[in-house]
């Protein structure tokens, strides 16, 4: 059996809070993952991202294989020497990545052949490789490597794609065998249920760490992924982690919190801060906006984070009309704050019972509107 | 009389170490002060800068008055407050930005008109505005305005550039009136012993607060400059701080501390941190190249900055293969560390009366060579 060890603290309806424990950290849940494609979190080190209250990065495998190369890592121990982070990491298997380079790639039952977007050589990538190169990595949770179905699909194609991701992760099981990392399965199935439920049982037969939901974010809408959420969350094991894949905006871990899941990563806290797309308490700041160019308040003047501490709307107006790298830095960091926040926030409601009315004051905030650009 | 007071504390042949006191902080001379372009040291937050041991930071008034504006700083108090610095300030004047525009400006008694590099509007800057801005920043130390004199060119044209230096310095200086920033005249007279004296000498029957050499690193050579510095500097009042402007390599730091200058300022650092030139102990580090891909010991394995202590050169290099923003952090702050640090083994050494041994392993470790691409 793995390291890992999962332990549910308290739950509020569906809603659960735990603690993941590793040799290397706790990770308490529901948690969100910064996203380190390269290793590195965009713009922050690792001080910086457990300061925050960063419990666990995530890393892509897809990337870290073509750029170093996984022996560059392995030179250094592992991805967390490299990158200097030395708690827990978990690393995803290539899948979705390969999925996104769409004509460049072919897909067989062995695997996946693509051209390399850094050289263009040709790379194979089959789930045994995917387990290999994580185990390379020294992740603390290794991820199936799956087929992210394409969306939308018809009935035959998801169902076909969902088959053969279940086939992969029996070998990525083989693969993996006795390793002490943490391996978690994906459920896929599209936005059919039934596939869905399918996926789940099929996962469930294999000696599986936690069981993550792929294939969305993908286009779908909104109603689409929360009744995929709907369907599935309910028949999953009470005992593992549960981890929905690359989403999403504030509001959708909310909502996936409320449905008891435990596990978040997304690029959004990260890209959206080098782009100045501020979240908030009320809502999205767009700091390049004229209104705030003589504003000598914070972006949220109730927020803890050091930015929110120590410097104007105006400044960081400034800084990204410059171009300056430490724009990117300071609105990177407060979203990740209002990230991380927001998790320690839902804990602590599951804790007390009260999860409901933190989700009611959480809603009536984010629609309240920008305070500071009112007065 | 200014705010500033300053104390020469120990000698060593021409060299000395002193002490500049604000109201806002003590500086160490000799100083070396991070360049803040547009209200912000490229990559670094405050709190880093000042962890490195930097005392005071050089803001470019050209650059703020016309981003964001003196009218934006101003409502945050001074400039201090507005990039959360809250230690001295030294502003130029915007001559020498005026001067790198070339065929954009036009050159007067009264002043300089030129178009903005922001959006095109025409701008005027006279000796009287530059000292308006200045003090509308708030600076701790301001500079005069001056015409920083083309290299090369006629005896007559350096003779004439000085002599609107100086009479811009005179005005400078009545505009200034009793304001408590201290103001600093800049001694111009290109590669010519005899026009530098001059200027030197029309400057001190005004009552400024330090001296500064003017007109170097404008492409003449090292021999050049160290002659004009050899030329001045014995002339130059012992009782007021000396600074030689935009100056330059670790090597030319070194040598202008021997005769006499107390204060630099130089983009260097910060500039070949960002595009991967690594100062050393031992010379220059390109991080970029093949080399150090697989290398797991740090840039220096003697430095004690944040960098060495925590990463390794081949996952500087793959951040810089990568764009990531934090190669370019992780690399401005190791060249800052070495520029600060060598400053303080200056400022010891000079305490000790050991600057000529210290200067000597200097030379001769920057000259030895890299021990980790050695081995």
């Amino acid at each position: 059996m793995s390291h890992m060890d999962f332990q549910v603290l308290a739950s509020d309806g569906a809603a659960r809070r735990g603690v993941m424990r590793f040799p290397r950290g706790e990770v308490e849940t529901p948690a969100f993952m910064p996203v380190g494609t390269y290793g590195t979190v965009k713009t922050m080190t690792p001080e910086e991202l457990s300061g925050l209250g960063a419990q666990i990065l995530l890393g892509n495998t897809f990337h870290l294989m073509l750029r170093p190369g996984t022996e560059v890592i392995r030179a250094h121990g592992s991805l967390h020497e490299f990158m200097h982070w030395p708690y827990p990491i978990l690393t995803d298997s290539g899948g979705f990545q390969v999925w996104s380079l769409a004509d460049k790639r072919r897909i067989s039952e062995e695997g996946v052949r693509f051209a390399s977007p850094v050289d263009g050589s040709q790379v194979f990538l089959s789930p045994e490789d995917a387990i290999r190169v994580q185990h390379e990595l020294g992740a603390d949770v290794i991820m199936q490597f799956d087929e992210c179905t394409p969306h939308p699909a018809s009935r035959q194609q998801v169902a076909d794609s969902m088959q053969l991701s279940l086939r992969w992760a029996a070998r990525c099981v083989a693969a993996h065998g006795d390793h002490p990392s943490a391996l978690f399965g994906i459920v896929q199935g599209g936005m059919d249920a039934e596939l869905r439920l399918e996926s789940l049982q099929g996962l469930l037969a294999l000696p599986l760490d936690g069981i993550a939901l792929g294939g969305l974010s993908v286009g779908e809408s909104e109603a689409e992924r929360l009744s995929v959420l709907d369907a599935v969350m309910p028949s999953m094991p009470i005992d593992r982690p549960r981890y929905l894949m690359g989403v999403g905006k504030p509001e959708d871990l909310v909502a996936a919190v409320c449905r008891g899941v435990d596990m978040f990563d997304c690029v959004l806290p990260t890209r959206n801060g080098r782009t100045g797309y501020i979240f908030t308490r009320f809502g999205m700041v767009k700091i390049k906006q004229a209104a705030h160019s003589s504003e000598t308040a914070p972006i949220d003047p109730a927020c803890g984070c050091y930015t929110c501490r120590n410097y104007s709307r105006a400044y960081l107006r400034h800084l990204y009309r410059c171009d300056e790298i430490l724009g990117h830095r300071l609105c990177t960091l407060h979203n990740l704050y209002y990230y991380l926040e927001l998790m320690a926030g839902l804990r602590a409601a599951i804790s007390a019972g009260e999860l409901a009315a933190f989700v009611a004051a959480f809603e009536a905030t984010r629609a309240a509107g920008d305070p500071v650009l009112a007065t």
